[in-house]
């Protein structure tokens, strides 16, 4: 790799920030691609919610500039038979655990190649049962940023395993889908996208959770007084649930997977 | 700008670090400035807590190089009409709502100019209603570090919205103030300012809070034995209230806005 | 320093992410070696526990490149009589508070020099009594990265402060060890090391807490069923205690120090 090659690496765990772990991996990087630089996505993942890690990586990989390798694990079954990946799409590569961790990402990205990941010749030695974040995927990515051609890393694979995408579905009256995702600020963010909600006109959208109204659709937090719901078309052009200076999650009692519709207000 | 030029932004936010949204400012800073270096100041500052942001900002900008850009987004009004601003010190950049945040950093700054936020040309688009973390502060930040001017990025504007610092009073027999803030350990930091109690020397100064006497001034927490109360002039050269080895602020059960008194022995 | 001199400086402490302390030790780092980069090893170490610390900085720190200067600042005693050093190692450098908490790290090195670290011209100014990792262990590990000798520090010193490392015991059965640390998922860490055991065969190991039978040795979470414990060399070659898809420091009751057996099943 020549031109777009950024030197850039992105992280995206469950390790949590208390133990060594990702500091160690980024000691693995700094060892071999001393140029490459190295951002944290986020390393707080719940354990094991492959879910919550796709949608995160899904939400922000495209904000990094081309060539960036994207590393993400959050890999209940590192140690056991489950494989490994690394994908190069037309602007970026994905290294993970082939669980469904990148599918989301990747549900939007040209996917160029699919190896798995096999050659030991790039990995870290001896390889723990237990850290192939430190083991294989970080000096994988390290290598990959510093110029190793894909295909060194594997043999070609031909898809990888995906989670489904919950897509919204018509109903009478507007659209239905679901809570996907809690973020910082208790706000709950919906698989209902902005081009959909758009097409249909902003104002008169009202929104419901579990059958009941919550709010209308307006462009900030402030359109409501403190306190109370308000829905918007979030920063992942998605629709969020939020409360005005406050918690949906826990105001709202909302949970994930919890139905949500948009209705034209006829 | 080219002499000073450090290619350095600090990043203070309340987004925390369980989402991707820092991580995602600094894939947008990297896209636009690839050489320009990112230090995270926290993104812990609890939610919409304004003046906790302006604490932390104005007791960690000073030690960066000269040139850096600090940006800062405590920003409950996103999307709102709240300003934006951009303001160039003798040292340093500050970038983030006009909304109180920077102001007390501000205080001690040779402020040079103050713009408003509002050239949308070097925004990032479509431009969210919810995170301008990601699409005004970082890329604005991104094109100050690589030396855009700051007339570029919008109109001069005369002042900034400012938070008012509350300033110690003199009593009979000492000054009084309250306490600010509460670090990780525990420890509770007034706005005593250290110069003020040297004036008075040392050895003989109480420390009441609410009234009833905690402790006598010390250099440092083993100068008492563990779990007792200990007040030292901690490294924001404020008066801290701490106990050794355990937490003031659960073990002394205090508060924000506690009125704390440094009184003359005599 | 020439060659070997790479520029990178890892931070371990126990400040937390809160506060604006751990981003104020990078802005003093950046203005003083610009071109060093910093990794975090953690700032979560809980507030005071040196132990803690430094199992987390021998777990990490040989994975990082030569002449990487590991700063590690978990420091009850600051301000009071205690000691600092920095010591230099065959590959590294370590900077800290000397109690402790540099030497599980430093077992495995071959030291090659040991400076009471005094030299005030290395120091920021003023130095606050409360916050050494700003004030002398930042700037001294930044002038250690871009080159200045270890011996300009100050003195030469003979020895450190040494924390007592538990080894293991050998019974009639096996060997008797205990647990050191619990990670993020709750896995307990012992200091049953993977050599010892590897020694007396993998398939046939039994694993007791507190003399009640546990689990066999086994090389994967998932070898056992959901909710049920298992023992695995892990990641740092130690002996671990987990609960697949769970956290066996609740689940099991498991506390520091609990003896844990390794038992041949003859």
């Amino acid at each position: 790799m020549t031109s777009g090659h950024c030197c850039l690496i992105t992280l995206l765990t469950d390790f949590g920030t208390v133990d060594w772990f990702a500091g160690t991996m980024k000691g693995v990087i700094a060892a071999l691609a001393k140029d490459t630089r190295v951002i944290d996505l986020t390393h707080e993942v719940p354990p094991g919610d492959i879910r919550a890690g796709a949608f995160s990586l899904k939400a922000a990989y495209r904000f990094f500039p081309k060539g960036t390798v994207h590393v993400a694990v959050v890999d209940p079954g590192v140690g056991s038979n489950r494989r490994a990946i690394a994908v190069q799409t037309a602007d970026y590569f994905f290294v993970g655990p082939d669980n469904g961790l990148l599918s989301w990402a990747l549900r939007n990205e040209k996917v160029k190649s699919i190896r798995s990941v096999e050659n030991a010749d790039y990995f870290l030695r001896p390889i723990s049962s237990t850290f192939h974040g430190r083991d294989i995927f970080a000096p994988v990515a390290a290598h990959l940023s510093s110029g190793v051609p894909l295909a060194k890393i594997g043999p070609a694979q031909d898809d990888l395993v995906r989670l489904p995408w919950p897509s919204p579905k018509a109903t009478r009256r507007g659209i239905q889908g679901q809570i996907l995702y809690f973020d910082r600020f208790g706000n709950a963010i919906t698989n209902l996208d902005g081009a959909s909600l758009r097409a249909r006109g902003h104002s008169r959208i009202k929104i419901r959770v579990r059958g009941k109204l919550v709010c209308c659709l307006a462009t900030h937090y402030h359109a409501v007084p403190p306190g109370k719901p308000v829905a918007m078309i979030g920063s992942t052009d998605l629709l969020e649930i939020a409360i005005n200076e406050g918690r949906a999650v826990e105001q709202l009692k909302l949970r994930l997977s919890d139905l949500v519709t948009a209705e034209l207000d006829i």
